[in-house]
């Protein structure tokens, strides 16, 4: 009668074993970092975003007025908050700050494989250190993240960057140019022709052969050639802390996954330093899988005190599909330890029986529907119990229940006083002579 | 610089600690149930609430219509969303269907304590079954959570209902009774004075001298004078089911936190059978802490077969009001088991520390923002760190690190071989002559 509005889905148990599993695995590693976990609204003021007009991300926002006349939306990303939480306690809060999420969030945009308007990211970030180890810390996070989740160098790679390697190079070209604009374009430049790509240069002020100059420059990647090219300060100081990054990241385990690529630009303006985005290494997943960086002025422009920051924000549905073409994506199925079978009055048995396993931790079903015999086997089977246990009111008058293997249908009676009695976690095998 | 919206929350670390264990061990319990988690969506269309105007929650909605043209709104409960999944998957589910999951809701009411704008609550459902056990299952699995977050029979109860009853009585008048609207008069009963009871029931249809016998009837919960004075076959089949349902919470382990309460109505129209709201024993939270029961009849109206549906929906916070009050609310602190302090050129093998006591799965934190000696022993303080690691450039030269005790204050040195070396969790006691 309803249905689901589009670019929203619904998780049914399956999927959902396997995106929590996901989702732990992340946040276990974040826990392990010291990254805190943080919670924050869906909605915010409009206005973090649409104060900022020209930005991409307003035409997709749910903004609407609410009941009482505020212009607010559903926030499509999770650093406007999190710089504005930094902001309303930046006395009190110890720095460096370094805070961990996983939530949903929501833009209007195209839906296709991978990108939803409804989409999950775990947002890693920290606050107060301009120092190339926050960086490092980053991408070392990332790259323990995604390893945990049984991928490894032969899956993916981070292309690292700064930011003013870019917009140092732009300034050394005799033109008005938008750094902003031509950044974009570098941005955008693996998804467009190399034509389109010099057209979106010289739309920001380059000419053409400037453009061609500029496109071989950061294309080659050459650390050395940039410098001697640009012959400015700040090209030489955003190359001298790119390499300090690489190098901490080397120290915190990470550098095997790093490789430079200039034409890594992340399309957002917040960027101020190091970027990087994460690639499938099989090319098989053709865009960026996530990316993140450093954005120091951020916390100033949201009216806070100077505080550099870094982040990275690895979205869910990108890196399932990763996930699943790197073959380790955790099986879409239920588990169940054991089901306990009633047949006849033997209700208080059975309960006992099910509180006793539940209370050692397992996972235990048992009968709430009245079903016979066959249909508690067969839904048994439909939730992968292990072991069944067979309350019949025929065994107890013999103080005994049966003990059933699922996987091989072996089956033994025992003690009822033995079940699970001493027992942490009593299946046929305990039981067998 | 931006404000956060009134009635939305931000979740510090600190607090974020606390409302994660609590989270944790809600969900834990519905694991060992057999509850499987599922993820739903945070916008539906407007229609599934809409439709049935005059429903109180619809002046409490956020909706708005989004880039498409769609009536869409912030879902205020998940109910109809976990219906219009039912209904969406109806023929491949094997019931019955046991669903949970954690997220947060949306409503636009008055904000005060223990009620925001932005709520969270863990849902549980069982679809599927209209067996007394069925109902008693979500009483076990309620008695279970709030058990596990230490809290005892001491703290809170169960009152528990059949919405027949009260419907059934009410056919016994010789009037013309809005039955749900005396219904609803019954479930404002207590936050009202008698006098404003008692004229709400006469708004619903009853003469005055029959409001103060209904009054009478359902405030003494006598189940015997109930049936008696009905005579009705759909009171007495609803006393049975009741009584039914709490022999079955007997069996699971609730029975001791029930009580027949027939003043418990809940609010909500779709609710067609057993009802039970949790309630503070001690009387410090007024209203009911959260409240659930049975639904036969959504599914068939959001279009499935005809499927019977019992749930309970524990709101965190007033979950959190009722632990606080009984002094069983985790403490609201981080924890660190590691900080890992540099002194000098020392980042390999600070770094290489680090990495080996996180991959014996400790929290673990170093510097990222080249801070002094001080400071780092400072911020280790900040984040409750118990052992700090110092590696010092001196130290170094005799391949020794110093483990600190941060409780004590004892310090020793150590091989750097032999930190972490073999050890899972070294501490200064493991070094100790």
């Amino acid at each position: 009668m309803y249905d689901r509005i589009k670019g929203f889905r619904d998780f049914y148990p399956g999927e959902m074993v396997a995106r929590r599993a996901t989702t732990d695995a992340l946040e276990e590693v974040a826990r392990r970092y010291g990254f805190r976990e943080i919670g924050t609204p869906a909605l915010e003021r409009a206005g973090m975003w649409t104060d900022k007009s020209g930005d991409e991300i307003v035409e997709e926002l749910y903004a609407f007025e609410d009941q009482g006349g505020r212009h607010v939306t559903l926030t499509p990303e999770l650093t406007p908050t999190v710089a504005r939480m930094v902001v309303a306690k930046q006395q009190e809060l110890s720095k460096p700050i370094k805070w961990f999420s996983t939530r949903p969030f929501w833009r209007y945009e195209q839906v296709q494989q991978g990108r939803q308007r409804e989409f999950y990211q775990t947002n890693v970030d920290v606050f107060g250190s301009s120092e190339p180890e926050a960086d490092a810390e980053v991408l070392a996070w990332a790259a323990d993240a995604l390893t945990g989740l049984g991928l490894t160098g032969e899956h993916f790679e981070f292309r690292v960057s700064h930011r003013d390697i870019l917009g140092g190079l732009l300034e050394t070209f005799e033109a008005e140019v938008d750094a902003e604009a031509a950044i974009r374009a570098v941005d955008k430049s693996e998804k467009i022709s190399r034509a389109e790509y010099h057209d979106l240069l010289v739309d920001a002020g380059l000419s053409g052969s400037q453009a061609a100059q500029f496109d071989d420059l950061v294309s080659s990647g050459d650390l050395e050639d940039v410098v001697a090219f640009a012959d400015s300060t700040r090209v030489t100081e955003a190359v001298e802390n790119l390499r300090a990054v690489l190098a901490a990241a080397e120290d915190f385990g990470a550098g095997e996954y790093c490789t430079i690529s200039l034409e890594t630009a992340r399309g957002l303006d917040y960027y101020t330093g190091v970027v990087f985005e994460c690639f499938d290494s099989a090319g098989e997943v053709s865009r960026s899988i996530f990316g993140g960086g450093r954005y120091d002025d951020l916390i100033e422009d949201f009216g806070g005190q100077p505080t550099p920051a870094v982040g990275v924000a690895p979205g869910h549905a990108t890196l399932s599909l990763l996930c699943q073409r790197a073959g380790v994506w955790p099986d879409e199925e239920v588990s169940t330890d054991y089901y306990v079978l009633q047949v006849g009055d033997t209700r208080p048995t059975a309960g006992r029986i099910a509180r006793e396993l539940r209370d050692r931790g397992h996972v235990v079903e048992s009968d709430v529907a009245g079903r016979s015999f066959g249909a508690q086997l067969d839904y048994a089977d439909s939730i992968n119990a292990e072991t069944t246990v067979i309350v019949g009111e025929r065994d107890l008058e013999n103080d005994e229940v049966t003990v059933k293997d699922m996987g091989s249908g072996d089956q033994i009676q025992v003690p009822v006083s033995e079940f699970p009695g001493e027992h942490e976690a009593p299946t046929f095998g305990d039981f067998e002579n």
